[in-house]
This record gives C-alpha cells, sequence and structure tokens, in this order.
C-alpha cells in the first residue's frame, strides 16, 4: 500500500468522480456540438458541470472556459490580457510562480516584453510595496499565484490586485493549488483571469478552466470551431469536463475535508519539528494552505529522504512536479533565500482528504530514523562554515 | 437505441480502450513526473501508449508529442513551422481545411503574413500545378488536410509534400479523420508534422497527438513544465494517452474493420442512390476514405433531413460538428462549387468499426420516405431555375 502524500503533484480521482463521467466514457459519447439529440444531451452535462466550477469560484457560468490543464490556463490567460491591452508591453510576475508562468515571460522577454519578477521574503511573503512600485502605466498585467504549490503560502491577492486595478493592469490569479482548498468568491474579487487544474481537486489529468470575468476582451489562445462560444477551439473533453464539474461540487460541499486535511497537516508538521533536531517548516511564519508542509531538514539531500521514504512506500517530493529530474534546488526556496543546507534537505508532505491518521503516523514512525541515518552519512552534517546563503552560491 | 453515423464527429470509446486506461483513473493516479516509484510506474505506461501510437503512423516513439486534441495539434503546428522559419511568412493551404487550420490562417493574414487557400475542384480534388504554382521561396509551411472530414476525399499528400519539400516549406497534415482508416508511413514520407485526434478513432475526447519529424527544429505552443521532452507543457492526460495507446493498437491490428466499414458505407452509398431520385456523392469521383458518404439530395434542407433521421435515432451530420449550429452552407461544398440545391441538401454519414448491416438496412428503410415527404414540401422541388452556382450566390 502507497502513503501518498504528494497531493500537490496530483490528486486522486475520487471515486465518485469516477463514477460521474464513466456514463461519458461509453454509452454517452456524442459530441456536444453535434445537431442531433445524442450529442445534445452530452451538451446538457456540459453546462451542468460548468455551473458547478461557476459555484465553486463564485463565478457566473458563462465565466468558464473548459480547457486541457492549468498550464494551458496560465499560457492563455498571459496571451490572452496581452492581445487585451496590445500597447502595453510591461508584466508584472514573481520569481515563485510555476514554470507554466515563468518560462511563457522568459519567452516574452526575448520578443520584446519587460517583466518584473518580485521576490519574497524568507517566509515566502511578497512586499506589497514592491508590487506597488514596480506598476507602471504600460503594466498590462499582474500574475501570480493563490498559493505556492511547494511551501502552500497563500498570497493576498484581493491587495495584489487592488493595485493592478489602480494602474489598468489585467489580474491573472494561478490557484491551481488554492481551488477547493481556500474559499474564492469572485464576484466580489479584483481577479480577472484565474486558473484551476482538476487533477488538482480529484478530477482526472487532462482537464482544467479559465476564469474569464465577464466583459473582459478576451483572444482565445487556441482558434478553431466555436467551442466554449468561440472561446477555446477543440472538441470538449466532456468525460473530463463532467468529472471537473463534479469535483468541483464535492469540493465545494465538503469543507469539513479542508479541516480534516489541516488537522492532520499540523500533526505531521508539529510531531516531525519535535522529533527531529535542526529543521524547520519553509513559509511556516505565513498564511498557508491547509494541506501543505514544506519541512527543510539541514544537512541532508531531499532526494535522498525521498528515496528512502519511496522504500516505505511513501509519495512525498522536494518540489513542483513539474520540475523534478532537475537537479537544480528548487526556485521557489532559493527566491526565500533559504540557506543551502536547507534548500536541498527540503520535503513537501502534501495531504488530500483521502489521507488518514494511520498514514501520518507511519510517516512519523520513519521519518526520525531515516533523518537520523542520512545525518550520520552527510559531510555537511555540524559544519557551521556550510551556512552559506543559497543566493551567493547560485550568483557565483 | 441510437443509430450512430456520425463517427466523423466522434466515436464510441472501444470498451477494449476504456478497459486499458480504467486502472489511470482510479488506482494508478501518481504524477509521472514525480520522483516516486508510484509516479514512476505511470510514466512506463505514458512509454508504452506512445510506442503503440507510433507503430500505427509508422513512426519512431520521440516523434510523438501528446496534447489534448487535434485542434491544439494544428494550432501548434502552425506556430512550430513559422517559429522555424521565422524569415519566411508565406503558407499555402486549401479552402477546405478545418477551422483549426483555416482560423489560425486568417488569424496570421491579420499579423502580416500571408495566406494562399487551394481551390478545389467539383470531385474535392486539388490540381497540384495550383499548390507548384502557389509555392515561393518564402513559403513557411504548406498544410493540408489528409481526407476531408466533411466528405473524406483523399489528398495526395506524398506529392503535395514533394514539391513543398523542393521549396524548402514545412509540411503538415492534419490526419484527424485519416488515422486508422488509410495505412500511414510517416517513415517514408515528406510529412514534417502530423496531426491525429484519439476521439476519432474510439479513444475518449480530451486526447490528441502531433507526430514531429526527427531532426526538425520544434518550437513548443504551450510553455511550461519540461513534460513531453520540453514539447508541451503541462501534466501528462495520464487516463488520456494509455487510451489513445490502445485505440492506435487497435486500429493498427484490425485493419479488417476498414474492409467491414468499406462494404457496409458502399451498401448504403449505392442503395441510397438506386432508391432516391436526383442525389449526387459529393466528392464521389475520388479516392475517399473508406467509412464517409456525404450524399447530396437535390431541392432539400439537410438540416430537415437530420431533424427526421433524428427522430428515427439516426444520428447523421450536415458538416462539420465545429461549425454546426451556423446557418452557412458548409464551406467544403461550397469550395467544391456544387450547386446551390445540393449544398443545402447534403447528409454526411461516416461509419465506424461497430456499425451494422442491420443498422444500415435500418436507415436505407427510412431514408427514401425522409426525401420524398421533404420534397414535396419544398419549394425548390422541380424548379431548374434554382440550379444556380453555389459561388454567385455566396459572393453575392
Amino acid at each position: 500500500m502507497v502513503i501518498y502524500l504528494d497531493n500537490n503533484a496530483t490528486t486522486q480521482v475520487d471515486p465518485k468522480v469516477l463514477e460521474a463521467m464513466l456514463p461519458y466514457l461509453s454509452e454517452l459519447y456524442g459530441n456536444p456540438s453535434s445537431m442531433h439529440s445524442f450529442g445534445g444531451q452530452v451538451g446538457s452535462a456540459v453546462q451542468e458541470a460548468r455551473a458547478k466550477v461557476a459555484a465553486l469560484l463564485g463565478a457566473e457560468d458563462t465565466e468558464i472556459i473548459f480547457n486541457s490543464c492549468g498550464s494551458e490556463g496560465n499560457n492563455t490567460a498571459i496571451h490572452a490580457a496581452l492581445a487585451a491591452q496590445p500597447e502595453k508591453r510591461h508584466i508584472v510576475t514573481t520569481a515563485v510562480e510555476h514554470p507554466a508562468i515563468l518560462n511563457v515571460c522568459k519567452h516574452l522577454e526575448k520578443k520584446g516584453y519587460t517583466v518584473t519578477y518580485l521576490s519574497v521574503d524568507r517566509r515566502g511573503q511578497l512586499d506589497l510595496m514592491e508590487v506597488e512600485a514596480a506598476m507602471t502605466g504600460g503594466t498590462a498585467l499582474v500574475t501570480t499565484l493563490y498559493a505556492n504549490n511547494e511551501t502552500g503560502v497563500i498570497f493576498p491577492v484581493e491587495q495584489i490586485g487592488a493595485i493592478a486595478k489602480e494602474y489598468g493592469a489585467t489580474f491573472h490569479v494561478d490557484a491551481v493549488q488554492a481551488a477547493g482548498k481556500v474559499t474564492i468568491n469572485l464576484q466580489t474579487s479584483t481577479i480577472d483571469l484565474l486558473t484551476i487544474s482538476g487533477h488538482k481537486l480529484h478530477a482526472p489529468k487532462g482537464i482544467g478552466a479559465l476564469y474569464v470575468r465577464r466583459g473582459f476582451r478576451f483572444r482565445p489562445f487556441l482558434l478553431g470551431g466555436h467551442q466554449e462560444r468561440g472561446r477555446r477551439a477543440g472538441t470538449q473533453n466532456v468525460p473530463g469536463i463532467v468529472a471537473l464539474g463534479k469535483a468541483a461540487e464535492l469540493a465545494h460541499q465538503h469543507q469539513q475535508d479542508v479541516e480534516h486535511e489541516r488537522r492532520l497537516r499540523d500533526l505531521l508538521e508539529k510531531q516531525l519539528l519535535e522529533r527531529i533536531p535542526d529543521c524547520e517548516v519553509n513559509g511556516g511564519g505565513s498564511k498557508r494552505l491547509p494541506n501543505t508542509t514544506n519541512i527543510g531538514f539541514k544537512y541532508i539531500e531531499g532526494e535522498a529522504i525521498l528515496f528512502m521514504l519511496n522504500q516505505y512506500g511513501i509519495c512525498a517530493s522536494s518540489g513542483s512536479a513539474c520540475t523534478s529530474g532537475s537537479l537544480d534546488p528548487s526556485h521557489v526556496l532559493m527566491a526565500m533565500g533559504l540557506p543551502y543546507t536547507i534548500l536541498h534537505g527540503s520535503i513537501r508532505f502534501s495531504l488530500s482528504r483521502f489521507t488518514t491518521e494511520d498514514e501520518i503516523q507511519q510517516v512519523l514512525a520513519v521519518m526520525p530514523g531515516i533523518v537520523e541515518k542520512l545525518r550520520a552519512l552527510s559531510p555537511f552534517n555540524n559544519d557551521e562554515s556550510d551556512w552559506l546563503q543559497s543566493r551567493d552560491l547560485v550568483s557565483a
């Protein structure tokens, strides 16, 4: 049996979600764009799903565009914001965004756009004064995470959005990790565009949605057919859409799941800190997602911890799955200015509503031994001279 | 019970495909980009699926990039071709392409690109001399359908490709309708980029693939994480990918299914022409897909035929699902220069390996009565003065 504490990478499809989508993978296979009633009945399922996703976000049905994933949502949002105000060539974002924001921004810099990457402090927090200082009359877009995928740190999006609005910039929020874990109400919000992804909230991979505020002058990214009211070409992924609708409904109905996750996360975090010396919670001083803890175990390598956890059937992560395999330390933890020894020894545990207390106890039972064993082998152990600042190292 | 003859719009998920993908919608939910072995085992399923899709196309595994749909494939291909030769600003395509090509081309025209839309003749065929005449040293891309979604007419892609190569242009083929129905061998081909879509060959909606010839200087369209070897960002749609792999394997193994479809299609076509006066096969003189027949019933409205067929539980189409709901006649049939009365009275029947002879007989049993009834009501009936050329009408 696997103990799966990597829910910020992807989540289990909820059995109720699978049950809801299965008819659309078998007998109800029509194309919602077809004229016949066999296709039409599928179309009504798409509309029901749209209403459920809208309800989770406090949005209107027509403000939801289904797409294939969070990365597509983020690419589309940036594209749409720049197309809406083509005369403006400046973007404000942060150094701790997902690669689907950062790599689009890097690409745009090559094409003549200017991008400001705001830094964060040791707790992973933005300085709102810096946001304000970065803004110009030429800022087309402010794009930030709602909550960081690695640390769970939550940004004050409405305060950031208020600044964006002041300067006439579009405000996009990547809420891939936040949706379903924190209450989002877009009806009373400064957010123009917001990205969510199904597989982060117990729907399958391959489905996502972009919220587009009513009245926003949206330009599609994928061109072609008239699907999604001309805003996203391509035959609609009906089973995925129905699944995302059901997942949104479950997340919306079960706010107590969040408290369950928070209780177990707090238990895990508190006990790890008590039982293991020389470790700390990255972003611990900040408001965070209820399901995420990112802990730095000094003097050892995160990859080695993961390897040993894996042998116990425990799944965790040392950063974003979207950058895994890379030997570079996490860009998020680097941006927080963490010391070298923490940077390399940090592990993210991310829980879900399916996580049990027994699973947490099993992790607590093995972690102290793993850390002790690795530290005994570590050349860095107790060598205070290696407490170098990561930024110095990285810039070298 | 529905008689589903709209398989060019979308197909039933093969029960074997559903069976293959189900584990990845339940217990095997890991992220293939994760470091732990729970994610890793999912990654190997992705690689197996890639090999199966490559085998269907006579390609190498590394030449297959999974994405979300045919429209994404087409958008990506055009983007990649223009990025590969940024100094060239001319595109050659045809007037009968899918909207996911035509609407991208229209968008590019606004951005300063020049696009040549080649016409087709009454049989839906291109003139290769016109292809050659359209080419210039500044042609970045030639993009054509492999087989037309509305008529099934097959283009001589290798001959078109040879011309493209002569002028140093990238050659992209939209094989969404052709894959699995005709033998494609990309190893001995002039094709650089080729689009396929899962839901047209009994995999679910929401998954597609783009073939990119080895050595082609590819630039990704969706930017972000390193998935698909840095060529398509976004968490991989593992269940969809596994499904597409299985669907490709089934299509590859079961060439006799194609003969089954051809036999039933020929039966339907021949009998309709025998039993109903004043109708003809659109593109009938051309090499066509084995599953498709598009028949013009003179003097009546296709929408009315569809409506009546629908009452018998028979699903067919009057054009592409991606343009349905529009009152304009099919751009494909218009480009073929069909007379007005045929343009508006054309119906596409598209079969699959699940189509039975009994279903075809049921269609044959009701169609003559439907046509007769509608013609009795039609103001156009027997009025030869209405045999106007569609082009005159449309340009008016």
